[in-house]
């Protein structure tokens, strides 16, 4: 244990995704999680209902953070610009978790298919959710669709370059400079 | 049968997918698509490795169509335009292909998780495969990656109002449509 004491919760999280990173997830059981916190494996139950909550579990803040942020935009502004606004309140949610944990997880998803064909199937969740929210702005379909698509796609490619530590700066910077690269492919310039 | 004789790989499509549509995908055995098909339990397994093979059997040609549109647009054609090539190619095979049997695979796949994950990560193979030919052509990270996953979504939403009857033009020209779309909305028009 370093000098840094997170709550048993953040524990759990630090010694599963560690554990999931050196053998793999599925060689992982919840009381090997546990005894690596130095906690039972009751008090990992009290937390997650299973191993793959520890990965999942954030899934559905992050989805209420994106539509908060999305409902609260002014209404002057234009689709694109409101979906920002979602991606900004995410981005503020997952800026704030340790990048070095970020990076884990991501590295844990992509070497198990099971937990990226979930984690593709949380950003189809994502997607429609966002959709929903335009269409009662106003959007029509299939805009409404496309710009939670284009925005959503715009949050991952940013998420997975701050996550692995290939640009030093925060998430909100990188994903509102992302988005405007969206706005300069679509001018064609 | 009716007036229209396909061949055995096409009677064992139109088979399979009328059972999955009737039992659900997991309630349907190989000898039973065979059956409905008038043909053997062999036949189907000379066509098919299994039962998700008729569902995804095309998902490789319709990449390298994707791949080849892209490979041969213009140099002069900026990255979505680019990637607007590739779709035009993916979206002549497939509306060539009955917008009824496409509609029933789309019912097919929302219906079952499994199959659904699958169809997540068969659009996450076509935006790795489009965004690195992108950056074969000049196009820089993170925009390479943006650009494929915006073109895929426009795609993919077309393909599915096109198959689910919601709009009777070709799909070609709804593709074209939504990426006109794409670049509105990011000309914040």
């Amino acid at each position: 244990m370093g000098r840094w004491q997170p709550d048993s919760r953040g524990r759990l999280q630090e010694a599963a995704l560690a554990l999931f990173a050196e053998r793999g997830f599925d060689q992982v059981t919840t009381a090997e999680i546990a005894a690596r916190a130095g906690l039972t494996e009751r008090t990992f139950f009290r937390h997650f209902a299973d191993k793959r909550e520890v990965i999942f579990g954030g899934s559905d803040l992050l989805k209420e953070q994106i539509v908060a942020g999305l409902a609260g935009a002014p209404a002057s502004a234009d689709p694109l610009e409101a979906v920002a606004c979602g991606l900004d309140a995410a981005a503020d949610m997952l800026g704030a978790f340790r990048r070095d944990l970020s990076r884990q997880r991501h590295a844990v998803i992509a070497a198990n298919p099971e937990l990226r064909e979930r984690e593709l199937a949380k950003a189809g969740d994502y997607v429609a959710a966002v959709a929903a929210v335009l269409r009662q702005r106003g959007v029509a379909e299939p805009q409404a669709t496309i710009a939670a698509e284009a925005g959503l796609a715009v949050f991952r490619v940013s998420l997975e370059r701050w996550a692995g530590g290939e640009d030093d700066r925060d998430l909100t910077v990188m994903v509102r400079e992302a988005m405007a690269g969206l706005r300069e492919l679509a001018a064609g310039t």
